[in-house]
């Protein structure tokens, strides 16, 4: 059994993708130790709660500097034995304190097939807004490990979405919610939590057998 | 009724894949008028022959630069009445003769899901290598209006195609061939002459009413 921490900064719609698989016996060798929050009304700090979930509210205000919230961050999973990072919608950067304690051990869920639409700036609706812009016909979402680049870390999974003619960034974003990101998500999880995500040479093998 | 022209270099597998469609009926609102290849022992120009097609064979050593040579290739294009010219794995750089001539009547197909692995330097197995290296699960192919970038055009078609963890460059070469383009091309085709795709805004609207 591996102790995933969930971090979040609003609704928390893919934690409650994963509380759901893990009601559901879809996630049985991981257990949803801690949900962490650095906004004290995020909603998805109500939805750990009724699942029976530990939660933590980390403002960035109580420290100077990205790195010292970092610092903090790293010393509280550290101390609650968290095996996994899952970051669903977590909107403060990740520095060298996080990544380099947790090096293939944080993922991350994108709404686009990276290396498309990704990197600085590309998050949230901007990223559909882009793809509709480019006038692409197909999109997706990515579940990645994070590393110290943006949106550059080994990729987990990935799953198309096909964009529709009147199509706009909003009804784009829910449709690559449903049809990808509240699906892959659950997947990478309970893929690490059986150990069978081996990363070599920056890319993911995924042990299916 | 439009008038096809299509550009090979090699095999012309892709052609093949238009001539097939078309013996079956799938294009009755185009005619294949012309191939044209700049290499004289393209296999592609023996697919013509076979299903009746008009070749022509267009070396660029006879021209002084890559200009004169699209002059040449659009004059002759413009003195077969040619509505639609179809790229196949044709490795001439087309230029602005071409490209004006031409605007949004040149369509080329692109074995990755753009905005990822293309532009300067992705083409052929290549494309596939960096995909591969990058370790993304999907990819696919593109069908786009050719303007004066390379790959930057209109996209009309976009299909996706998942990595196997087995893949080779090669392996995935074909797949996205078999599973992609041979589907996407005929389709784009199809769609252009039944006057079913409007760009508006760089962006291609599919008519599929």
């Amino acid at each position: 059994m591996i102790r995933v921490c969930v971090l979040i900064s609003g609704g928390g719609t893919n934690l409650q993708a994963l509380l759901d698989q893990k009601a559901a016996g879809f996630l049985p060798e991981a257990e949803f130790a801690l949900v962490v929050s650095n906004r004290k009304k995020a909603y998805g700090l109500e939805r750990a709660k009724a699942a029976g979930v530990k939660t933590a509210y980390l403002p960035t205000v109580r420290f100077d500097s990205n790195e010292a919230y970092n610092e903090a961050l790293r010393d509280l999973l550290l101390e609650e034995k968290i095996d996994l990072v899952v970051l669903a919608g977590f909107l403060v950067v990740l520095g060298a304190p996080m990544v380099e304690a947790f090096k293939n051990r944080i993922i991350n869920i994108h709404p686009s097939l990276i290396p498309s639409f990704c990197g600085d700036g590309f998050y949230g609706l901007k990223v559909h807004e882009q793809a509709l812009k480019r006038g692409v016909k197909v999109t997706g979402a990515t579940v990645h490990f994070v590393d110290s680049g943006t949106d550059t870390g080994p990729i987990i999974l990935q799953k198309a979405v096909d964009i529709l003619p009147d199509d706009t960034p909003e009804s784009l974003q829910l449709r690559v919610m449903q049809q990808a990101e509240w699906k892959l998500l659950p997947e990478a999880v309970k893929l690490f939590s059986e150990g069978r995500l081996h990363v070599k040479d920056q890319v993911v093998q995924v042990d299916r057998s």
